[in-house]
Order: C-alpha cells, then sequence, then structure tokens
C-alpha cells in the first residue's frame, strides 16, 4: 500500500474476524515498529504479544476502552524500557513513533487495528504491570490491539488550516 | 513510495541542499501529520512551519541538537494544545504519532528530515516559548528540520528479536 493512502486511509478498528493472525505477520509489524526514530537512537522499546486468552480476558477489568482485545486474536503491549534510554524523559515520544509504525503496518497488511492508551493512567499501568509481571523499568505505554477486521472504516479528511502558524503563534 | 519501503529506509538527515520547499508539499506533510490517531480523537495539535532566516538562526543557541535549521529551508515545530485535550496526559503520545506521519511523509517525497527533541528540555521548550511567542497552553513537542537531503543515507534493520516477548516478560 502507498504510504499517504496508508496514512489517510488509517482507522481505529475495534470488532475483528475469530481468525488468526500468523506470528510471521506480527513479525513485519514489529519491525515496522522497531524503525521508527528515537532519541539518540537508543530503541528503548520492549513488545509483549499477548495471545492467551486468560491473559486477554483479564485486562477489560483495568481497561476498560480495551475491551475489545477479550474477542481479538492478539494485542501488542508497547512498552518502554527506561534502562535503555539515552536521553532521559524522550522514551513516550520514540514508543510512541514506534506504535504509529505499527498501525500503519497492520493497516497495509489489511489487518484492522486500535491504540488504547495506557501511559499516563496508573491503574493501566499497574493493571499490566501485575498481568505480565513487567519489572520496575518497564513502562507499558500503549496498547494495539490487532486483527481482520470485521468492520469498514473509510478515509476521513482531518487537515485543518486553523491548527498552522507561519513562523510565529 | 510503498509504506514497508518508506518506514525501513527513512533515516534521519541533516545536510539539505540550498532549494526551497514549496508551501504545497509542507500541506500535504502536515495533512499527513493531522491524519494521525489521537485520545479520543480529540487532535490535539498545533504546527507553526519555520522559514524565517532570523528565527532559524535564533533556534541552535537554545536547541544545540537543531543546529541544521540555520541551513535548513524551513522546520515545523509539532506542538501539544492543552486546550484540546479530551483525555489529560495523551497529547505527547498523540503529537509524537504526527510526528512520525510527517517523518514518513516527507521521506515518501525525497525530502529529508530530523526529529530534533524538545519537550520535556525546559531549556527548548521555553527558547521556542519566548522566540515564537506561544500561548501557556502550547507545549513545544518536537521541532523536525526538513529540505531536499544532500547526504545519502540506506536502510538499517532494527528489528531486535530479544525486544519481543510471548505473552508475559
Amino acid at each position: 500500500m502507498e504510504l499517504f493512502e496508508a496514512i489517510h486511509t488509517r482507522r481505529s478498528i475495534r470488532k475483528y474476524e475469530d481468525r488468526p493472525v500468523s506470528d510471521d505477520l506480527v513479525r513485519e509489524l514489529l519491525a515496522a515498529a522497531m524503525s521508527a526514530p528515537s532519541a539518540g537512537n537508543a530503541q528503548p522499546w520492549q513488545f509483549i504479544v499477548i495471545r492467551d486468552k486468560a491473559l486477554r480476558e483479564a485486562i477489560p477489568a483495568f481497561s476498560p476502552y480495551a475491551g475489545m482485545i477479550a474477542k481479538a486474536p492478539l494485542g501488542v503491549l508497547v512498552c518502554g524500557d527506561l534502562s535503555q534510554e539515552k536521553y532521559a524523559g524522550y522514551w513516550v515520544q520514540d514508543c510512541s513513533a514506534a506504535t504509529q509504525n505499527l498501525l500503519l503496518a497492520a493497516h497495509a497488511k489489511g489487518l484492522g487495528a486500535v491504540w488504547t492508551g495506557v501511559h499516563p493512567m496508573a491503574e493501566r499501568v499497574e493493571g499490566f504491570r501485575r498481568l505480565l509481571g513487567l519489572p520496575e523499568q518497564i513502562m507499558p505505554l500503549a496498547f494495539v490491539v490487532l486483527g481482520w477486521p470485521a468492520q469498514a472504516a473509510g478515509p476521513v479528511d482531518r487537515f485543518n488550516p486553523a491548527r498552522v502558524h507561519a513562523d510565529r503563534w
């Protein structure tokens, strides 16, 4: 899929077919995520691919906006790894760029995905931390739910000229 | 350009030709940026396109890693707009996703770009705030320097299987 088409037609997809997503495909998505830029090229990220049914069914209790994971084939928890940071304080930006790459890659492969927010909501951070046994330096940032789309979503044009400023505010 | 090619061949470009970048092209980059997902679809972003020479030459004093802006045709300051947030605390992630779209769009158009970090470094935030007259609710996050590339950069494969975990840490 062409880049601009991917960017402009990617939408949040929250309903999925009951059909698996292969490990090879997930690997391609993660390779795209890991190609993101990062401060000092530190690549301060870790990815947890969650397919286990009991885990998937436990997530909505602490992250209600991620309720669709119970019926999705998998989700990817994108985490910052504070021990890998070269310039402290940029891990959120680095991991967000990686997450955006992952969403675009999923869309280009025909998958549907939705970015559900984790950090900085303490209840969600602690929920994932307990459920998955994350060490202290691993910060869950975003939980991307993935599957083959069972809903249609057309493109939207969000360009807003009022948000563009020349040289000064 | 195909999406995966764009993702895997995008690199930070810090040297540019002495050649202008049109407003129409910049508009396409900003439209790509504004197509990013955001928490609650709040789109809490603002973009300042900096072409003015005096402004460009003033930036390296408070943001030394953005020194290349002095000789670049333009830069885009990606800002969070706290007054637009629907779910507080997600503006950094939203604006980082927008920045990543902008970088990919620039690369697909043959431009070179580099993401230079601003937030959370107080000196850089205040530097941009004073220079451009940013109101209190506008948070400069990332400064993307742009131009026609005057350096070559090949693809790299950053996939690291050690960063992938199945179901638990």
